[in-house]
């Protein structure tokens, strides 16, 4: 599956933001392909963010990621670039957007 | 290159956007496939989209995806699910987002 979701920045925080992502760590890269994600993009217009990446289940592959003392320490460096997100579903992890067409 | 931009949608014609894209023109997708489109996704979230799609150069690639009568029956069939775009800058075919990570 293909899942994409959004996130905020903080105004003053989008060049931190980016230069973090030109040098992610070479273990948070692992994690990610460890836990079974490719074709992960990240794109940005102004403060707002759009992940997408191919994984198995959403659900699970997150679930593994955050039992990683690497990502604990990558989402703690992360955490102060961040403004809230927007409203959520019940039950929401994230801001999820539904694929509803893809063409190989 | 991976583009990636988004639309917006009239509230009372998601439905048919939906269903339109569960079964889009075997020759709109053999036009994509002609002029080098692939990965296409399009995410929706309520009344917003966010199409990605990866392509050599995006200003070229859509500029012949345009020129083709294929494409202008298809725009015209998918004009009215659509609502306005968000504010573009000057010479913007799109909103476009900028990507800043991938991990292949």
């Amino acid at each position: 599956m293909r899942a994409g979701f959004t996130l905020n920045l903080n105004p003053a925080q989008i060049a931190e933001y980016e230069e973090s992502h030109r040098a992610v760590w070479p273990e948070m890269l692992a994690l990610l392909k460890d836990c079974g994600i490719s074709q992960y993009s990240i794109f940005r217009r102004g403060t707002q963010l759009f992940l997408t990446f191919t994984c198995d289940d959403f659900e699970a592959t997150w679930s593994r990621i955050e039992q990683s003392p690497v990502n604990a320490r990558w989402q703690a460096a992360m955490a102060p670039f961040f403004a809230p997100m927007d409203a959520r579903a019940p039950g929401e992890r994230f801001p999820m957007w539904q694929e509803v067409f893809y063409l190989d």
